[in-house]
C-alpha cells in the first residue's frame, strides 16, 4: 500500500516535535511504512503501547520502534527508536504521513461529467464529485470536498470545507453538514423519523419531519449507519463524534461533542446524549431519556433510564460498570442457587412443602 | 421550512372538523407553521396532548394551541384554541398542511433523461422517475408514483398508485408493492434469503428464492431495512405496517397489518407476527414462531417462542410485561441474593459447608 | 417463476445420481417446479426431511416427492418418489435445475454503455457490467462475473471467477474477492474502520487503515452488510461462509471457512472466529477474542470471551447450551426466588431484620 517516497527517522521527529519526544540510534534510517509485527521489514516502523508489546516490537524485525517514552531504559542498538508520551497517536500521525492519506479518495478528479449538480448549486473551490453523483436545488458544497460516486444529496443541503462524502451516500434536503467530516458509503443522513398519529381504528399517518440534520465538524459517520431528521426540532450531533457501521439515530436525537460510538447502537427518539459519551457495541438508549457527560458503557447494554452520573457502566437493567461484573458473573450461577432456596425452604418452612 | 402562505385557525376548522370539534379565541389568526414550543413565535401553532404539555404551551409564544378537549376549561384569552379528541392526529395533519407534504419528493419532475427505463415497463400518469433510475423488463408502475435517484427496479416488479420509492432503494424481481406506499433510502427488497442446503463436508448450498415479497398498500419501509423474498412461498407485509430503519425480514417473514415495528428488529425465517404488533427496538423473533394480533413487545426482547395471547411483553425469555418489569427490578440484587443464599446455606446446613 | 421447460422425474434421476439413491413410481411424470404444501399442484414437486412433513407431502396436491430414503416404505402409488440420503440438498439442486438460476442476474448482457470503467481495469470473458456501474483504476475482474447496476468497485481490487456483485454495492480499493461469491445489494466491503487515536483533549483521529479486505472462494455477504478493512492485517473471511443481512465485521476481523452467520452479527475488531462457525440473529463477539473451529451459538447472544472448546453456545454471559436453557428457564423465577430468600432471612436470623 506504500506508494510514498521513504521518509527519514529525523523526518518524522522534526514533523511530529510535539508528539515525539525523544530518540535513540540512528536517525538517518528510512522507512517504507508502519505494519504489525509480524508483517515488520526492515524498513517497518512499528508501535509499543506498554511493554507487553515492547517485547514483540523488539523481536519484530522492524528498523523502528515508536514507543511509549516509559520504556526508554529498554531501547536496543539494532533498532532507531522514537518514543512518545502517546505513541498511538504518533503512530498513527507516521502512518498517515508515510503510509496513507486518510480517507481514501481514489483517483477521481474535479467534477465528472456525469453527475448531476443543479444549476444553483454551489461547489467551492478544488471539490470532486464523482461519476453519477447528484446534487440538488440551492446546496451549498464547501471548497476540498469530495462527493462520491452515485451519492445523493437533497435540495438545500450544506456541507462545510474538507468533507468526505463516500460513494452511494443518501442525504436529505436541508441538512447541515459542518467541515472535516467523513460520511461513509451507504448512510442515510436526514430521512424522515418514525414518528406517526394514530386514528381509533390503527392506522398511523407519519407526521411530517421539518426537522433537519445538524452535523457539526470533525464528525464520522459509519457505513450504512442511518441519522433520521428532527420531527419539530433538529437531530444533532456535536463536534469530533465518531459514529461506526450500521447505527441507527432517530429523530430529535442530541448528541455532544467527541463521543465514540461504536456498530449497531441505537439512539431511539429525543434521547441526548452527552460529550465524551463511548459504547461498545449493540448498545441501545431509550426515547426521551438524557445521558450526562462522559458516560461510558459497555457494549450489549441497554440505557433504559436518563444516567445523571458521570462514570462507566452496563448491563440491562443498566448499572454502574464494577455492579454489572458482579450480576453478569452470579447469573451463571442462578440455576443453583434456585436448587439452594428449594432446599432451604423445604429446611426451614417443611409445613409449606 | 415553511414555504406555504399562511393559514387561518377558520381554514384549518374548515378543513379538518372531522378532527377539530371546537375551538376558543380569534379564528382569523394566520399561522406559518407547526413547531416545538421552544421555537414557537406568535405566528406558531403548537400542540398539548395533556396537561403537562398543556403548562408548556401556554408558557410558549405560540399564537396557536391545538389541545386535547378536555383542557377546554384552560383556553386561555392570548391565543387561539383548536380543540381535538386527537390533538396528536389533528397536529400532524395541520403540518401536512402548512408546512411540508409528507414524504418529500424533491423538485424532480418527469422521467429524467438519464433513467434507464426498459421499453417493455410501463409508468402510470404523473409518475416521476429521477436521475439514473433503473426500471427493468415488464415492470408496471402505478401513477404518482416518485422513483428516486439511483434506485434499482428489477424486471417483472409492480408497483401502485403514489407510491415513493426514495433514492438509493434496491427491489428485486418480481415483486408486488401496493398503493401509498413508501420506502426509504438504502432499503433492500427482495434478495435472496439466508437459506441454504449443506453437504456432509460441510458446504453450504443456496436454495434458490422463488418467493415474491407481497407488500400491502400504505406501507412504510425504513432506511437500510432489508425484507428478503420467500423460499417457496411469499415473504408478505400487511396493509399500514410502518417499519423503522435498519430492521431485517428474513425469507417467508409473514407480517399483519398496521403493525409498528422499530428500529433493528429481527424477524427470523418463517415467523408470523400479526397485526397491530408494535415493538421497541432491537427486538428479535425467532424462526418458525407464530405472534398472535395485538401483541406489544418491550426494546431490547426476544420473542423466542409463539405468543398466543395478545397483552404487552419484554425481555428475554420473554415475559409479561408486569413480570418482566419485576424481573428487571430483581437483577440489580441477584449478587445480594447470592451472598444471603450463601450464608443461610452455612446456617441451615452447616455441615455442608 | 417456472419459466423452464417441465423435466421428467427420470431426467432428474440422472442429473443428481450422487444425490438420489432410489425412487418408486412413475419416472415418465413431468414436474414444473418444487413448491410448498399448500401451494402443490399435479406437475409439483415437495421435498419431506422427516415424518411430520412426509405427511404434509402425502396430504398435498403435489405429483412428485423427494424425501428421506428412511421413509421409502410409506411410498404411495399415486405420486412418484425420489429418495436421498439428504432430500433438503436434493430439492435445492432439483429447484435449480428446473426453477431458477441462483443466483439471479436479471436480463442485463455485455457491458452496459452506461458504465464507467477505467481503461487501466480489465474484465474477463462473459463478464455482464450493468448500468451505471463504476470500476476503477486497475481492477481485475474475472470471467462470468456480474457487475451490478450501481455498483462501486474501486481502484486496484481484484474479483474472482463467476462472482456476482448485486446492484448498489460499494466494494473499496485494493480488495480481492474470491471466485464463485455473492455480494448482496448494499454491501459495504472494504469501509475504513472504526480505529482512532486520542489526544489529551478528547479528540479523536483515524488511523489510516492500509489493510484489505480478503475474501476467499464461495463466500456470500448479505444485504447491507459491513466489512471494513484492517488497519495494519487485512479483514479475511475464509472459503464457503455465508453471511446474512446487516452484519458487521470490524478491522481486523478473521472469519474461518464455511460459516453461517445470521443477521445483525457483529463481530468486534480483531476478532479471530473458527472454521464452521454458526449463529443465530443478533449475535456479538467481542474484540479480540478467539473462537475456536466448530462453536455454534444461539442467537441473542455475546460471546464476550474466547471460547477454546467447540461446541453449543448460549446467553449473556455465555455459557454451554444446556446450562443456558437452564439459566434462561430460572430468570422466570428471580422475583419469587427473592421474595423466599427474604422469608428465609427473616427466619433464620430474625434479629437482622
Amino acid at each position: 500500500m506504500s506508494s510514498m517516497p521513504p521518509f527519514s527517522a529525523r523526518t518524522l521527529l522534526g514533523s511530529f516535535s510535539d508528539l515525539i519526544c525523544d530518540s535513540f540510534g540512528d536517525l538517518d534510517r528510512t522507512f517504507a511504512g508502519l505494519t504489525s509485527f509480524e508483517n515488520a521489514k526492515e524498513d517497518s516502523v512499528v508501535f509499543a503501547l506498554d511493554k507487553k508489546s515492547l517485547q514483540k516490537a523488539m523481536e519484530s524485525k522492524a528498523g523502528g520502534v515508536i514507543a511509549h517514552v516509559s520504556v526508554k531504559d529498554h531501547a536496543t542498538d539494532n533498532k532507531t527508536w522514537l518514543f512518545s508520551k502517546n505513541p498511538e497517536l504518533a503512530a498513527c500521525m507516521v502512518k498517515r504521513k508515510i503510509n496513507a492519506p486518510t480517507p481514501y479518495r481514489g483517483e477521481v478528479e474535479g467534477v465528472h461529467q456525469t453527475a448531476t449538480i443543479d444549476s444553483s448549486a454551489t461547489l467551492g473551490e478544488n471539490t470532486v464529485v464523482g461519476p453519477r453523483a447528484f446534487v440538488g436545488k440551492n446546496c451549498r458544497i464547501g471548497k476540498n470536498c469530495f462527493i462520491g460516486m452515485n451519492t445523493v444529496i437533497e435540495d438545500n443541503t450544506v456541507i462545510g470545507d474538507n468533507t468526505t462524502v463516500h460513494p452511494m451516500v443518501y442525504i436529505g434536503h436541508s441538512c447541515v453538514i459542518g467541515k472535516d467530516c467523513e460520511i461513509m458509503p451507504q448512510a442515510t443522513v436526514g430521512s424522515e423519523g418514525f414518528g406517526y398519529a394514530h386514528d381509533h381504528l390503527g392506522n398511523h399517518y407519519r407526521i411530517p419531519h421539518t426537522g433537519r440534520v445538524l452535523i457539526a465538524d470533525d464528525v464520522h459517520i459509519g457505513a450504512g449507519t442511518c441519522i433520521d431528521r428532527g420531527t419539530l426540532n433538529d437531530t444533532t450531533i456535536g463536534q469530533g463524534t465518531k459514529i461506526d457501521n450500521q447505527c441507527h439515530l432517530a429523530h430529535n436525537s442530541v448528541v455532544g461533542k467527541n463521543g465514540l460510538i461504536t456498530a449497531q447502537f441505537v439512539n431511539a427518539g429525543s434521547a441526548t446524549i452527552g460529550d465524551n459519551f463511548v459504547c461498545g457495541g449493540k448498545v441501545a438508549v431509550a426515547g426521551h431519556t438524557i445521558t450526562t457527560n462522559n458516560v461510558h458503557v459497555a457494549a450489549f447494554s441497554a440505557v433504559h433510564k436518563s444516567v445523571d452520573k458521570p462514570g462507566q457502566y452496563g448491563g440491562y437493567p443498566l448499572q454502574p460498570i464494577k455492579e454489572f461484573f458482579k450480576t453478569k458473573a452470579t447469573l451463571n450461577h442462578i440455576t443453583e442457587m434456585r436448587k439452594n432456596i428449594n432446599k432451604l425452604m423445604k429446611a426451614v418452612f417443611p409445613e409449606e412443602s
